[in-house]
């Protein structure tokens, strides 16, 4: 058995129940590209959880789904504003740039979330043709801190969005971890409160592979089967992503294994916090946990438990907790932790 | 059960070798986005297969394996040289001229294959500001009608491409079906006679989802990895593309299944040429089959079996073998072909 | 003195009338970047020519003129249909594609004209996710072989377009050329028969830089000024395009010195015929002559008047007249080959 | 006569040296496309300012010579490091990333230049693929807020640009007035410590149109005129660019002009710090004056002197001076100025 640590959810692997579903969807042919039953069910069942407007299309990863969502709404003379620590800006090697052909513009933050104020500072170059025009605002929910963005703040941000001619897109790589951090549904902080198009993730919450482009403004959606083909991203074999997304989808699944996650994230925070030689960065709101380490314990964690630091310079740790986490895992970290401190 | 039909290799699912895989990598952490031992294990496969030369990385499909290989030996300001039927020319909503920038030049045939004097056209441009400039020659092998290069006709078109200070791209999304037709390791029609960079495809011939791109000239490799992330072709969870090359690669796996359903294919056109009234186009020299029908057959045969008219004017059919294909669903098939052309 | 050859209309210089134009707009500081005095009255001029309708947008040369013409009526996932012998098509280096993202689709052609039959064989794959979706038709007034559209030859082809949900686009580097042959004013054969948007040439009738990009379908206006200085053709001194284009379409002089080459033309046509030894492959319908020459004249032509082959292996000449040729600058040539056939 | 202001130095018109040039050039037919002489021997003068290393290619403007600067050395996946400031950054509609596909990073300043330690902060993602990976660094000469860096400033960043693999660009929009400002030849402040490519402008320095690609490392020419034409910056009537250079770089004609434009921003600095209520922010070493002046002069001056305000908020103006600008122009201005605030 391979160790589990807390590097990043996508280090680990299926979880059953996704992976049962892609063994019972393995039956005969279907038609390839998107055009079978499977994928027509996980539509539905996306409609169940985002409204009736919610259209949906499937891509191979979650930078995929950002920078298609992004396509969507943008010409290339566009820009799209968001944090300074966005995936989209830091984490997906230009790909946003590349495809979308827009500059992306910046808001600083310390809690990882973005406020109207910041936004809004990069509004005085519209209309004037030397400057690239914003016309989405994306926001990652949760944040890339962990925290969790309320509905209401979502709200705030949508409506200066649209009073500006703008959108707003949310990366919700994992979102079922908000939603069972937020204890709501996921149409409650999407849909209900002026989300324009959303990232889906489901591989971070023990899906294999696959993600989800909700668009819930219908204007959004006119060319996206093309682009989605040009871009690389129209699996032939369909039928198992949406037999996957059907089960993650059904029974309360994502939301009882983010539960779980988010759980065992609140357990490791409790067990840090006794340890006055670390220090708690942000709010544990999801599955992160964000502390600052004693520089001499860390080439010894890192022997045992390969994870990141967020910021080097200062030994602060990001270690992240998946659907598999279990309280053996934090206990056998935590008390590694503690031995390594006494021993320094 | 799904019928099982001979519209797309596409439309059958996963061997169940493959998908057993699949299940035995499933098992606790490992590092994400292929800092992992199955894909350092599915490396030395392809090297075994290709020569110690061969670089490969893995992207998601074909259309990403054709367009990142074509990026990984051009620039922008190049053209690529193609036949007309080519799956990057005809298939791709324009995705190799989206990412990579070049203008696709291609060569008219008859029978799927291209040759030097239909290349050799193509290069009166060289040097001229004014036009795109040839760099790679793509082939696809199978070709889309099924007929398959001798390496001495890809030889021919690789040195020709050399001494033209021109490259050699193989598409191979079905490449295992070429070596089982040619009874030759892949080696020895593809590194050894002078392809520099190939597609290498296993989603047709019973795998999951997962391609991958072998780079057998080593200055193509520099940026790879970028290029890869940038064009949103990296996988989180990689390992489950890994394990699946393991098992494709090994016990001969994905020659066997390759031969059934090239076998298959064989069986089919045997048994169509005892229909006077139906006529097989092309050489059946992999899994394909291609046959003009009578168009009064056309509207009842799709109604019991799905299928793509590769002609529609002249309702050319093209038929597809599976590795799920068995001598009981070409005999149903057939025998339908032959009661609806009595009956009508 | 440099010498006047028939090389192309790219070599002759600045006509005096638009020299003269530039110098008298040298005066004082006028507001950068289009906002002036000079450009607003150019704009009423392109409006007087093509109708209220015409919204006019300057570019550096044809090139930007037809690739940002095309770019305001598709997206990447697009197609444009075009000429095999298209100016976008074959000499300008990819631009299209690069900029566009765009596939083209070539028609092929005997006289430099496509028709709806050449045409209508692009549209087969609309609607399928796999294939670039055509969107504009685009043809060359006059043609690249130097033939002239009718009036209902472009109301067919736009009749055809709009019936189909696409646009036309006309190339019109030599337009000036065009209305001369056809004794017709501009606005007759562009806006009156449905032609969407327009590449508005003058470099090759006497001006020295600065072309149009003509919008007559308003649809295509909204993001335009951005597009222009994202892709880097937005001219800080205005003024200097905008003036010479003042000049170009007022007092008739485009049509004066258009009318001027495509008499030298006719004359050299008239003169050439004389010569049995050379074929007149082209009709002579705007300011080219196109003329199978003797293989051995071909050297020593060269040495004392450079030009192109249009047909290397045919020594298929292109020989193209301009405002400032002369009838003794054709006399010359004319008494020049015939020498060399005697000699030869 | 147009009324002279200090909105920018692009608002004045033609040299008369320029025009002179321009006029005596339009002289019969030449090769188009830049196969004349008149390129021929522009490009020897570039050579003996900038040394024989030096490969110069024409564009139209600035913003193009910046781009394609850039993009002849990266590659898509790259980063670009940049003054928050710069013009590629802030002014140029996304041109950058829309045409080399690559990231700019930024980095803060407060006088326009940028410092060796802000740029190390970008470099700690070199060779993960996660993160688009920098491959040059840009600045500009003079600095957007009119800043001159000293040879040794340049030396120091392009050490460091080298010793990390990456390579540096100039901006040199106003080259000469740099030249000017530091009584150096150009060759000293580029060429010699260590600049790889220089986008070279003139035309805010009396020139009408047309930029040069500067190349002092030839491994960047390769595919130079191939990504002009593509980028649709290739000029036919090239010729009349290259004379417009050769006189600009000859006779000292561009360093007298930029002499006498930063001479007169010198003058207009000095009389301004006559007035108490305007402070001026920044060190005057060019063509530009930075001030803060009083709100409730803004509206009445502007009606007279069109000026952009480079801080909006805080009522910071920036007023630049041009070739053709005189003490009178700036006494009246001034005069205005002290009127306006008397009366306020």
């Amino acid at each position: 058995m391979n160790k589990k640590g807390f590097a990043s959810d996508n280090n680990s692997g299926i979880h059953p129940d996704i992976l049962k579903a892609i063994y019972e969807t393995n039956n005969g042919h279907t038609i390839a590209y998107g055009d079978d039953d499977f994928t027509e069910k996980s539509k539905q069942k996306f409609k169940e959880h985002f409204g009736n407007n919610a259209e949906v299309f499937f891509v191979f990863n979650g930078t995929a789904a950002n920078v298609l969502s992004l396509k969507a709404a943008t010409q290339p003379h566009n820009a799209i504003i968001c944090s300074e620590l966005a995936h989209i800006n830091v984490d997906e090697c230009g790909a946003p740039e590349r495809f979308t052909g827009c500059k992306l513009l910046t808001c600083t933050t310390t809690n990882g979330k973005i406020t109207v104020a910041e936004i809004a500072k990069h509004l005085h170059g519209i209309g004037f043709q030397h400057h690239a025009q914003p016309k989405i605002i994306s926001i990652s929910q949760p944040a890339e801190l962990g925290t969790v963005y309320s509905p209401a703040e979502i709200k705030t941000i949508a409506q200066f969005a649209h009073a500006n001619n703008l959108l707003l897109h949310v990366d919700g790589a994992r979102l079922a971890n908000a939603a069972a951090s937020l204890g709501l549904p996921f149409k409650k902080f999407t849909a209900d409160v002026g989300v324009d198009v959303l990232s889906f993730g489901g591989t971070k919450n023990g899906m294999m592979y696959g993600e989800a482009v909700v668009l819930l403004n219908p204007e959004l959606c006119e060319n996206f089967m093309y682009t989605r083909k040009q871009a690389m991203q129209l699996a032939s074999k369909m039928r198992f992503i949406s037999a996957q997304f059907i089960a993650y989808l059904s029974n309360n699944q994502c939301i009882e294994t983010a539960t779980h996650s988010n759980k065992m994230a609140k357990l490791l925070e409790s067990k840090i916090k006794e340890i006055p030689q670390i220090k708690i960065t942000q709010k544990v709101e999801s599955n992160a946990v964000f502390a600052l380490i004693p520089p001499e314990i860390y080439d010894d964690l890192q022997k045992e438990y390969f994870f990141y630091l967020w910021d080097e310079k200062n030994y602060e740790a990001r270690w992240m907790c998946s659907f598999d986490t279990t309280e053996d895992d934090i206990n056998k970290f935590v008390e590694l932790i503690k031995k390594l401190i006494r021993r320094s």
